[in-house]
């Protein structure tokens, strides 16, 4: 039964739209602005105001030129005021991001996934890497918001906050949140690294680039998707919603990891690519050849893509291929979701997300039903290659500043 | 940028709570139950319900028996307080439903929907039906709440409210909606036919059988979905969010009239089928031949459904064949938006709702990619054939009476 909502929860809620109205003015916005943008009375903005000075998360910079009359002083958010860490566990390499207040990057380290590791070892590893990001970027841990953790889905919430990675046998189970929250004592928060990016993506987006609706589409070691749907993170029942790559794009065709056949990530995922590559280029002449190295695949995946936007005949036709499957799954996903804008990222199209692009935005704007009522915008990720660490690191910010629909309820709705 | 909120609005939304409460609870609720169930204080429910009695909507009707203290009274829905007619157009017929508050059917129409009317003709065509069913079903007119119009999409609210169904040339820039309103005095809704049925089925679902997330594919002329995420109608940001018939199953398959090829529509639609059918049947003994009347499309297609559930060879390896192909597009529906029940319902699966929802049922508790986090429940819609209409009575009610997230904020969000 959905619940009512009162007062106090009113309160919150308007708290984190006038935070928020704030943070997308980095020129600074004055209090009557952020009345006549919220909907809220002035004396409403005015008491929340002085709460966020009080806390320091926002900061009064400068005055706007008036037009008559005083002028006005803006407010600005105070963007070391808190810091988050990111985690993105990927099957190839665990990234972690130090972000401040409003999303800026203060350190990165990219560190080889452990094959196979202990629980323990895992747990006591990310804890230690996670300390030597906040000393390099010289981040006090008492101004530590919280961490975030992103991995691949399928994610199983009913089993508790434990990561279960696909092929990713010793990294079942792994109580990483748990360990991490007695570690440091801030919230940790555990989502799909494709989810994770969206809001990473709707944290990113200054001045209202990238609110309302969108999907995020997620190319790393697999290929995954985040939904943004009327402003609010769309998860799913199970948390497992937009998972892009396993639409189908061939019935009965190739098999894929999750069971099902046909899905796009069994065409288009790094390992695909350089399959169907090596399978050509032995058809093919000497003189066309690529140097592969059959034990690193995410190299030689990238040394395929280089190789696509350099021309090379084999990879071109390749990469091609995979961009008219993802452009065939993308108008399935926009007659599903019908959102206005689809964002790309994760290091899969650090080469290529041009003409990923460009497929897309032919497709579904040529062939999705609704292609009369309204464009859809297809752009690269404002986050770029490190969306999973970043919107891992969003995901503590977006969870205490940003207006949720759902802070207006008890949790039990 | 998100408006905030504010007291007033709070009320409406608390209020509509409340009378969903009261609504999902046939066999009366107490003021008690209701603030358990809501999350509201006493005082808050105490103050609505008297309002919600002074206007009629909800009436004191008996007392449960009390584990100690005073009996306390029971609450229920007055479904005469108000009713509401729903017009579904379809490309074969138009449907008029009128409904109570509780969404029981009071009477219903079905017209052929005529070719090629001139939007005159249609407009006042469809008032004298609206007013002919009112008589029938003895609703004073000033007991009407308003009137709902559901049609095939893609619609394209930027242009108004105007009907624009595919494939019926004459119905094209109808200003039904603003005709109505004229005529009636009364607020009406338009929406797509397969919104409008989730909508009807989330109000008929008694004690919550409806509530949460779930897709409704909708079977009529063409094939159709509506999505409830979250308790709340997901429309997209064009309105045409759920188009289910046009997931792509087959990669440059068959010609689809929206422009695409190898959507599912192309290959399940009625039109399809008796296709299918005809060619198959030239190509087997006279003795398997079905009695078809190629002007009668509708006629037949139900003639070929009707035959597969007698085990015709033919009919049912079609029925068979179109049932797999619903199940493909229906695991990927799954995939994208992650909910927990599927509802079949329309004419179409009047006779096959049994092999297509088998047929469903396996695939995505067998090849989802969160199967192992969550069951998929598949069942035929409780609104059944006429669902598009029911569904349109409900767009009313629901308007009125559904606590919906947006009426807490103003309309500018």
């Amino acid at each position: 039964m959905r619940s009512g909502t009162n007062l106090p929860r009113v309160g919150g809620f308007n708290r984190s739209v006038i935070l928020d109205a704030i943070r997308r003015s980095p020129e600074g916005v004055s209090r009557v602005e952020i009345a006549a943008a919220t909907g809220l009375s002035a004396q409403t903005v005015s008491n929340i105001v002085r709460k966020l000075l009080d806390e320091d998360l926002v900061t009064e910079s400068g005055r706007a030129a008036s037009t008559g009359g005083k002028p006005r002083i803006l407010l600005r958010t105070n963007p070391t005021a808190y810091f988050s860490v990111g985690i993105h566990i990927d099957p190839d390499t665990i990234t972690l991001v130090a972000t401040d207040l409003d999303g800026h990057v203060r350190g990165t380290v990219h560190r080889r996934t452990p094959r196979n590791p202990s629980a323990n070892q895992v747990v006591r590893q990310v804890a230690q890497t996670v300390r030597g990001l906040l000393g390099k970027a010289e981040i006090p841990v008492d101004r530590l918001l919280g961490l975030g953790v992103a991995c691949p889905g399928p994610l199983d919430f009913s089993r508790g906050l434990v990561l279960t990675p696909p092929n990713l046998p010793g990294w079942h189970e792994v109580p990483l949140v748990a360990y991490l929250q007695d570690e440091f004592g801030v919230p940790v928060a555990l989502d799909n690294d494709a989810t994770a990016a969206a809001i990473g993506e709707r944290w990113a987006g200054a001045g209202g680039a990238r609110t309302g609706s969108f999907a995020f589409l997620y190319f790393g070691t697999g290929v995954g998707g985040g939904l943004l749907l009327g402003d609010q993170a769309w998860r799913g029942n199970s948390g497992n919603a937009g998972e892009f790559g396993h639409v189908v794009v061939a019935p009965n065709g190739a098999d894929c990891f999750c069971g099902n056949k046909g899905c796009l990530e069994a065409y288009v995922r790094p390992h695909a690519i350089v399959a169907e590559t090596a399978t050509l280029l032995e058809k093919r002449s000497a003189s066309l050849d690529l140097t592969l190295e059959p034990t690193k695949e995410f190299a030689d995946y990238e040394t395929i893509c280089r190789a696509a936007m350099a021309d090379h005949p084999v990879a071109r036709q390749v990469i091609q291929r995979a961009a008219a499957k993802v452009a065939i799954a993308a108008t399935t996903l926009v007659n599903v979701v019908d959102v206005d804008r689809i964002v790309l990222g994760g290091k899969g199209v650090r080469y290529v997300v041009e003409p990923y692009r460009a497929a897309i935005a032919e497709a579904v704007n040529a062939r999705s039903i609704a292609r009369h009522a309204r464009k859809v915008e297809v752009e690269p990720s404002l986050i770029g290659e490190d969306a999973g660490a970043r919107g891992a690191a969003a995901l503590v910010l977006h969870g205490a500043y940003s207006p949720q629909l759902a802070t207006l309820f008890s949790p039990s709705t």
